[in-house]
């Protein structure tokens, strides 16, 4: 099948990332973590975030967002998001389900939340009729493949501290944003004041695995049962170790959503030039949105594969991932053309 | 580090199903189990188990168990299985969480269950102040590395029929089971009556990935959605679906499971004429369990790692693996030899 | 204290129900509602909606929504509400954390939902990865004092059928709104296609007590579980049957609701003649809300107690109760005429 | 009806209770136990046990069990208990529902646990794969009748500290247990060190209402969220705070107590002396356990009501109430002795 533009996680895994999984499968270590590669994975965690950073792996990123989100609430707390939040639309209630926690999903500007826009939803604390708002989560880069900046970050933290709150970042695509900020992890994170940060590399090259990043280690005293209670404890962890030290091994990571990004980037400039398509979002990350004809969308995703983002917008997403190439854009674009032209 | 007999998930990777995952390692598929792989795999397992019956993979065991509970359950109702059970003792209170239910330990007899020892369960039936029983689950083969008889596993799921209840079958390790029955899956799950049964894979020799079948569609109108919510639903799924492929290529699965099972019988019959060694549980899975002398334990575990069952009574757990080999069971044997005599 | 305008629960129990409670107490009944007492009061209200209703009854309106939402929802459903709702502002999360579901709230004019307003939500039906839209749930009278037409309703539970969801109502001030419409409670719930009635008896002069009704009986076949799960099953049930014998006992609940109603018109025909008062709602049944000058809000809760309802806009609910007085309301009035010119 | 011996809440609510009720039944309070009805009924359980005492009314029993056991909780914790306890037979699953806590039912003597019975449970610390054990919960008196003695009490409270973990009474009947105990409230509970006590009304004379003490502050931090989220908050809570009110006052739970306490004493006399009939557990409360003939059993039932407690054993159980007289229970001993003679 011909490479679309569905999902980053359409993908396969990055050769040197499968490379590092088979150099250890070999022999036994103990299951479950205790084994020196995902030690070792973490210990490199520590030299990204500091060395009071708690790592903890999962399978899969809503996995990481609901251990996150479940350490840091009760089951009376709200959690306030964007309307447009991978926890809100696309966990099937997984947070609702797991912490018992109301949502409060708030219309996001490109994405993104500010100050301003949940400033509605922090009411009735101390007041028991009230789910009391406790964690303000954001998505880096946003599902609308923008990307806050550090002083965005920072200026929600300080918000959420202000009222006793969390801030969490769903980091599905971390990665991308780091590239598109060209700033190391812990600089628009844990800097800026994060609490809790679900850092992805699934969607980045890796076959699986999400580590759940908590950056006050008072938090974590009930991780581990929740994680292994949330069904995210992996009985064979070195795999999952193995993946993230080659994703961190001569900043691998970075070569692959650099790549994504700069892709993302070729297809807006291509795209931009054809009339009858507007694009919808500022493209900081490795997605284009864009308002297309609607009578080329099916047509389209015939030979390459993609989502309508809003059908009524006639609005779709195109993701690039880090093993789409410049030839696939421009073969993409061309069949743009033709349909719209046609 | 030293191979042991702490656990059959300590193991690798069979070299046959890393290749496989290799070999799909390629271009672009449709995440979340949409693609030809899965599709593939899925298929295998109708082959098996009948064209009616519906496959859902997850990560793990507890998730396997987890899906395939929730599926068949509401809030209000009981589950009953054995003390030892891996959804009582190790899963950290994931059925009860998640499917709000309420589980019914009930003391085995080598680590079995018989109609007669549940029989004080089933009660309360319509009576609202009583949690309502709904599902037996057992584990096949059992955690005391003991195998049910398809009379046994038929005679249980008639009595959960006869109070229109289920039977779930816990199958991390059904394919140990299926080399000591020496029958094909389906002739002591799905023809003798058992409802849902979580498919192990990880145990001998995947990497990760459980299939939770059901046979009786009418069961899964809802487990697509439970799936998801679970955190159980695998972006990459064709990883999955390759080694599920591998592993009934050629009966790997066989060639594996009776691998372990042969390692566990050599052991038996080494330790068995060890002096002051008692095997406590009939040894018909991969699993040796036996009463030692206290004092050898540590400096045992040292060599090779397992762990202690039961501190009280010196009773330890041996489980072999496939990749156990003959040579390792011998100098263990002999260090046992050296120790007791010591 | 002086009776203020707080809350219709901050009045006691109309003496017609006490006198009703008072005269069941004598003698054993078999408890939980197996006595003639709730018998006879589940007569009744089949009487008034049919005798294929299903009647629970249930301690607290929290518990009577929980209970309706809960039988007709798995965790992995979405319930659309007003972002006033009850279910959504003052429950604390209760209806995520029993029923596992998430919320939608939506913004509302009046108080009241429209088919327009919720159309957004109306999406993901069988995709996994969303939370699968199942209930409508709106409040009558609404939270803001203002009453569904029997149209307005029809088009919802019409929208609701037309996705395979359901219409459930709200009614903890039911009886104010039959006064408003002057129709039985048939003629705008179940006739107007609502499945399930949150049917209230506490604002309106009970003591404590509601009733879920269902008007499609293959719904219920868990609620009894349900209801006992949920903490909501009263051992001493006789009282609120009791209660609501006398509650509908010539037309009582038309008496009370109908005063209550009219003290909150009397209240905003003579608020409305001061300057610098605005009323901000329709007054549609017992809640009166209006904007008023920020500084007279402290003395006069001194005086007379009420909440206030958006401190930004400085505004504030009063609620009329059966108890209010005329004279209660021209004190009130002319208190707040002193302050405003002081 | 003729008054059975069912259970202790068939019966009504004592005169004295019911009049304090109509007595605050005027003028408007704040909702919610912001009265001073309620502020009154916590300050005599104050002075009862001690001024760092936490008192939150609940409406029935469960609830009362629920909130406190989901105060010292979080859902990867399980709870010791009786096999008989109320929480594990008799409420529907609400614990492991609303908690999310695995439940460890324990083989009780006499329907009391023991340091000894319950030592097998306590194991799996700090392991991740096991629910952590977190509560030993018992009833007091028990489900069976009988009353643990102050240094039982103390064993079980000592045994939990040296882990980490907390007693949670039962108290539904602890008004019978402290008649027969011939102490104060406080001497059997917090002065042994019990940590959550749900203290019980309406099984000895009360409409509805049931408190639940904390004898430690730093656990109720997240109570009054809890409350009103498991639907326990009443919003004419001075109805329960007149009750309780009028319980305490001049000791009339004493009184009420006393009178079942000895009505059980003369059945379990009277009952004793009829050949074929025998008494299975010590006669300590309000409850009499008896073997009887099995055809007995209904036409007894028929006269007076009362549930089989052991249908093999042909057990039964009678309770007595407040308002049993001693002319009830001769004239069901009288029938008794008809129909076994007859």
């Amino acid at each position: 099948m011909k490479k679309g533009f569905a999902s980053d996680n359409n993908s396969g895994v990055h050769p040197a990332i499968f490379k590092a999984m088979e150099e250890v499968n070999h022999g036994h270590v103990i299951g479950y973590g205790n084994d020196s590669y995902t030690a070792k994975a973490i210990e490199i965690f520590r030299e990204k975030f500091g060395e009071d950073t708690e790592v903890f792996f999962v399978f899969n990123g809503t996995g990481a967002n609901v251990l996150g989100l479940s350490s840091i609430t009760r089951s009376f707390h709200s959690i306030i998001c964007a309307e447009t939040a991978h926890i809100e639309e696309d966990e099937c209630g997984a947070p609702e389900k797991f912490t018992g926690c109301k949502l409060l999903p708030t219309e996001p500007v490109n994405g993104k939340l500010t100050p301003e826009s949940i400033q509605h939803h922090l009411k009735g604390f101390n007041f028991e009729h009230h789910s009391q708002p406790r964690v303000i989560s954001v998505s880096q880069a946003t599902e609308m493949g923008t990307v806050y900046t550090p002083a965005e970050i920072r200026a929600l933290a300080d918000l959420a501290h202000q009222h006793n709150m969390f801030l969490h970042i769903d980091g599905a695509r971390i990665a991308n944003a780091a590239v598109t900020l060209n700033m190391d992890f812990k600089s628009f994170t844990k800097d800026c004041g994060v609490d809790v940060l679900s850092f992805g590399g699934t969607k980045n090259g890796m076959m699986m695995g999400e580590a759940v990043l908590f950056f006050n280690q008072e938090l974590t005293t009930e991780t581990k049962y929740l994680r292994k209670q949330s069904m995210q404890l992996y009985s064979k962890m070195r795999f999952v170790g193995a993946q993230f030290q080659a994703y961190f091994k001569d900043d691998l990571w970075k070569e692959t959503a650099s790549h994504s990004n700069r892709m993302a980037k070729l297809l807006e400039a291509e795209v931009a030039k054809i009339p009858g398509i507007k694009i919808t979002q500022p493209v900081e990350a490795n997605g284009v949105f864009a308002r297309v004809p609607q009578e080329i969308i099916e047509p389209l995703q015939e030979h390459f594969f993609f989502y309508i983002w809003n059908e009524k917008e006639s609005e779709v997403r195109w993701m690039t991932s880090f093993d789409t190439t410049e030839r696939e854009i421009y073969e993409f674009v061309e069949l743009i053309k033709t349909l719209v032209s046609g």
